[in-house]
């Protein structure tokens, strides 16, 4: 393909992806292939002579969009969402023609400084405490991963050697601090309410370290929130075990509900335990800290080691692209880096030259700063401000409606962040739960099956319930009222079919409801 | 930004990037602006209002351009290269415009499926045995991994877990399963020769496993290759200490040299140790391996339980695209899936829908499949040979200078895989390899400096040598006859200007030939 082929292919291409960007709503939003489709219709190995792009294209038409999950619709009510942009699209597309591996400084200086800059601003825009700018006092900065689970699983293994270090401080010689963490490494153990993302346990199996939950209450007019008192008495029950918790996720906005986990009381619970290191996920919600009336929320951020945020999830920017603040990078690079300290670059300690490769789990890296600041600067603030604001209020709008309907639905947590839980209501009496949860599972699955829009569900304290959260550029008011509409014909059908059509819910898969 | 807005910005991006792809050349390689350049071109925070395309453009040109390094230049031979292509390009534009979080087949079963596919593809093109096919009798299979790091800490994690699981299976409750695992977590050791990429290190700093390296030899007519003996003679001397070896990663192609283990002494030696899970990184010089000439070296890697190799080095694959296949894809799962097995879909143990997230670290996942099938489909297989060949020729022509200046030149390992790594001939004498060192450290650094051609150096049993490898698409013979006489004339410079001039070898740090 030479530059005038490319030229051709690629006008082409763009004008194939605005006609797909702009009729998106007219697909059906949840693929309905069979297991196997794409195999019937591909030959079984790469042709022996090139073909022209005409071919390649016609076939994403009819091969692959019939196998895809249109994630950019607005009918797209599911998980979280993973917001594209058409500024983040250029990002991309530079991104690529710039291909170059990136591990360090010098492969591409731009694209490590960018990111820096790119990283201080989304800081000051998120309103966290200053100590996670690259500029602070502490040493901190902001790192692009590319997914919220790998942000998690690289503060665990930063926090793990710490503890690990600071357990073998005084150590004489290098066997004897050997000796030490041989001997408490199978003790440490990871902490996470049970309503956080599940990668703080995947981060954990793949440390090799313990790791446990703590059970978090709900209910209709309180969230699930991680309380003080609770994470004490799971400390001291560890502890008492012989256990040494050295690791805690906390959670602004968890996947099931969007609960706020109680920063303030957390943060005065460790105080008694400085050598915990605090984690703030804050995946999808956290892009709610970009305008005022949210940011009293991360004021006690100061108090924790790690803010991670998905610009990808609802701020306009292509998936990958998981923030990672840190309050000290030299915890990443004492347990990342692979250059003994001797040999690091005096420009990196002074804070001028960042090798971002120790400050995450893989070498190479992709130029990401660029499609963050094309949707910074296309958007404006004041841009991404209104498209927060526009989805929260299209989601209290949508929480609205089915509160208007007590007849027919139960709420199951306060609306938050756009995102709103709810069950059918079937009336009280002995097998309440058992008929509630079974007519609730019926009508989210016809809502799938029908294809007009896509949700997910979630299990609450045995309680199945449906969530709706229409949070991507494309979703207006009147997404969200259509979808009451499906939802509310969708119950009329379940009960006219009357419960012996009902499956049973059987084994409920909690797997459906994790986002990115 | 608008449907129509982004026709224009998208249009006019792709204009730039021709432009900027047609005249690569013209721009100095190694980027040389001075730590910290950018943040004096760029205001402190994002704007408050958007801004027009046309001026994040032209800053893009202005500020963005002096800050890359240009590894798409023809005049890039460092490193190993990160080959970009026009197929490639479109393949990351569409991935962008599908973004979604893929982390299971339903999130979108195309981006699945073409994965799995298209690494069915690669496997049977690299003549990688059966049992890496997704369809093996084995159960192994393909997933595309971001960089060969990735792949490593993945199988070093799975490898950890399947020996400490082996350890514990007879265990009759929990609590022996633990017990027992904590008892051998900390005697786990992973090796690899001295000459492996130091991912494999870095694998272990993340699985929290001890690793030890085995040094090998190298001369002028040999290179430096792991071998059977060499091998044994470390796992006796590992666990005369109590230590456990678990993993191995052997290389085809190593960072410094591309030295090639000998795969069939080190298969026969692991008979005796059939718990030694042994990784084929062949990240660079795997791609070679397409053409026949090659496939003898993948003969015996049915033995082996996992390989790995990057598109996105020298396959015309943008970067990211590292293709890891492993021979049991069930030992991924059990370290990496958090579903109970009780919960795992049925389609999924048939083979028929692959959740690839428990096949890695991450749980979301970009759709990297599009651009491996329209890369192949717009080469063919052919054209892909086409390049390797063409490539390794130009790669042998330039040995071949070096070769025909003994006056100048001394080569420390025969040219492999387009891979030529050399010395200045300073004669001999006392303090002859002083001397050397020094007199070459010049002129690596004076060629550098100069920045015509970007050229990494390594250092070798002491030896510090120059790396030269061209294996770019827009690498041309008269692209090395060129490079070949900058290096001569460095050569004459350094020369010319004495001793006096020459900077002491100091600290000599071996990050910098590391690739990705």
């Amino acid at each position: 393909m030479d530059s005038s082929q490319f030229r051709a292919a690629a006008h082409s291409a763009i004008d194939h992806i605005i006609g797909y960007y702009d009729t998106i709503e007219s697909r059906r939003v949840l693929s309905d292939v069979e297991p196997g489709y794409l195999k019937k219709l591909l030959p079984d190995g790469p042709p022996e002579l090139g073909e022209a792009w005409a071919e390649i294209q016609s076939d994403i038409e009819s091969k692959i969009m019939p196998g895809l999950t249109h994630w950019q619709s607005p009918n797209f009510l599911a998980f979280f969402p993973a917001n594209s942009s058409y500024p983040g699209i250029l990002g991309e597309l530079y991104s690529a023609a710039f291909t170059s591996a990136n591990f360090n400084w010098l492969c591409s200086p731009a694209a490590t400084e960018l990111e820096t800059i790119v990283l201080d601003w989304l800081c000051k825009l998120l309103s966290l405490p200053e100590c996670f700018l690259s500029t602070s006092s502490t040493g901190g900065g902001g790192v692009i991963q590319g997914s919220a689970s790998e942000a998690i699983v690289t503060v665990i293994v930063t926090a793990r050697d710490r503890y690990l270090n600071y357990l073998a401080a005084d150590a004489k010689t290098d066997g004897e601090r050997e000796g030490i963490i041989d001997a408490h490494r199978h003790k440490l153990v990871a902490l996470f309410s049970d309503q956080a993302h599940s990668s703080t346990q995947k981060g954990c199996l793949i440390a090799g370290v313990k790791h446990r939950s703590i059970k978090v209450p709900g209910s209709s007019t309180s969230n699930y929130s991680l309380t003080g008192p609770l994470l004490r008495q799971k400390i001291e029950e560890l502890k008492s075990q012989g256990l040494e918790p050295f690791y805690l996720t906390v959670t602004l906005g968890t996947t099931a509900t969007c609960a706020i986990d109680n920063f303030a009381e957390i943060a005065e619970v460790l105080k008694d335990y400085p050598q915990i290191w605090v984690h703030v996920d804050a995946a999808y919600a956290g892009a709610a800290l970009i305008c005022e009336e949210y940011q009293h929320l991360a004021v006690g951020f100061a108090a924790f080691d790690s803010f991670n945020m998905n610009m990808h999830k609802w701020l306009l920017t292509n998936f990958d692209c998981s923030c990672l603040f840190v309050k000290e990078r030299k915890h990443l690079l004492n347990s990342l880096s692979i250059t003994p300290s001797y040999l690091r670059n005096p420009h990196s300690d002074s804070g001028l030259v960042t090798d971002y490769r120790d400050w995450q789990i893989p070498l190479g890296r992709r130029f990401r700063a660029l499609k963050i600041w094309f949707v910074m600067r296309t958007y404006g603030v004041s841009g991404l401000q209104a498209h927060i604001r526009n989805t929260i209020s299209h989601g209290e709008h949508f929480a609205a409606l089915i509160k208007s309907r007590p007849d027919l639905f139960k709420s199951i947590t306060p609306p938050a962040f756009a995102l709103t839980v709810f069950v059918v209501n079937t009336g009280s009496g002995g097998q309440m739960l058992e008929m509630q949860n079974k007519i609730t599972k019926a009508v989210y699955e016809r809502i799938n099956e029908e294809g007009k829009v896509y949700i997910t569900s979630t299990v609450l304290d045995g309680i199945y319930a449906i969530r709706v959260v229409g949070a991507g550029p494309k979703v207006r008011r009147e997404t969200l009222e259509r979808a009451f509409e499906v939802v509310v014909e969708a119950v009329v059908v379940v009960r006219d079919v009357g419960l012996g059509a009902v499956v049973d819910v059987g084994e409920v898969n909690q797997e459906q409801v994790r986002g990115v």
